[in-house]
């Protein structure tokens, strides 16, 4: 019998929006993986560390900060590799997930490899995105409502052609890309009442209007823009 | 001191997905309120059943089956005045919400009604989105892709103008309209490979591709569209 490859979703950062399931996997956990940047420490390791028991075998998947030099396929591979020989020894391997494994998450490029030959389940998680509407107080979409979600890496023309005029849109990691952005939503006018969302739900979780918000917000923000007739 | 309104997403109905933090506030809750459908029961109540302490009051907001006899918005009015009832005594309040609060919940119902003159919390939940990604076991959104998320009873033109052609859609709350939405995606050329996805996360938890999925499914029913180049 091969082990399980469970991929665990862990909500947005804070440690109680961990849900139950998740929580029974981790704390009874023999081998888990988790995303690490090189020289730094897993944020998603940090959000579960309550919960990880002593003595067991951790795989931090080291993500390279300089692409060229180590390529990230060949990092999912050697991971990959690893978590295979655990499940192929019958063990199940619990890969941690910041937000949800399946909403942008890097639990892809393990699935990707692994799926065809083991048995996976996946543990969804409270994503940034309801969490940033909850520290926003207002709904995302509602009724008969559409919701648009954009990655600020997207070209001008691009988020101009999905941003359109009558939807609501999240618009996610944000970064360096703000000016881009709020020049973007000036110009179809739909600045004012958007919101811009920093560490929903850690302790470093701020809210912004968008007109008076930082030029260089971290990555792991989010634009909020209602429709206009959000409140329908 | 009067008492905090507590909007507390469930997720999408299996018990083990609500979080640590809801789990830990329906524990200690004193006033409970949550939707009911006239002659039902509370689905939303029904996820939280082994978490709700004895004897404490329970508000259900019935919902009437024909709105033209008894308008929704009395019913929120009502229910409004209850909630503020017990929040100025001081006594906090907790809404019970299936999935999310604030992604296409009724929560916003009793927040818009209160928020002025309360303080209110919002616990978010694993939405049904996630869930339904984690059954199809395939990436809702990646890297730098976008997502439209659309309810099935949005018109034909308007469906077609948001689906496009090159980027992932959710069509949530299908029910009866997937005949529509069938024949749309294969208009578009986008009706193989889309998944329907049946009571995500629940005991009636199905999936089918769409393209031999049942014509009429239950309202609580996602079609999973990926982009021609989800792989990437």
């Amino acid at each position: 019998m091969t082990g399980i490859l469970f991929g665990v979703g862990l909500g947005p950062g804070s440690p109680d929006l961990i849900t139950l399931r998740a929580s029974r996997l981790i704390r009874n956990c023999r081998v888990l993986v988790f995303p690490q940047p090189e020289g730094g420490s897993s944020f998603a390791r940090g959000i579960a560390q309550d919960l990880i028991p002593q003595d067991i075998v951790e795989i931090p998947v080291v993500i390279p900060m300089q692409e060229d030099l180590f390529p990230v396929h060949a990092v999912y591979d050697n991971a990959a590799s690893r978590i295979s020989g655990h499940l192929d020894a019958g063990e199940d391997v619990i890969v941690l997930c910041q937000g949800d494994p399946l909403f942008y998450g890097s639990f892809m490029y393990i699935h990707e490899r692994l799926a065809h030959a083991y048995r996976v389940e996946i543990v969804p998680g409270v994503s940034s995105l309801t969490a940033c509407a909850a520290v926003a107080g207002r709904p995302l979409c509602s009724r008969s409502g559409s919701l648009h979600i954009l990655p600020a890496t997207m070209g001008r023309s691009e988020l101009i052609s999905h941003i359109g005029s009558n939807h609501s849109c999240a618009i996610v990691k944000v970064g360096r890309h703000l000016p881009k952005i709020r020049s973007i939503l000036g110009e179809l006018g739909r600045a004012t009442g958007s919101i811009l969302v920093i560490h929903a739900s850690m302790p470093t979780e701020r809210m912004h209007p968008l007109e008076s918000a930082p030029d260089n917000p971290p990555y792991f923000s989010t634009i909020l823009v209602s429709a206009p007739d959000a409140s329908e």
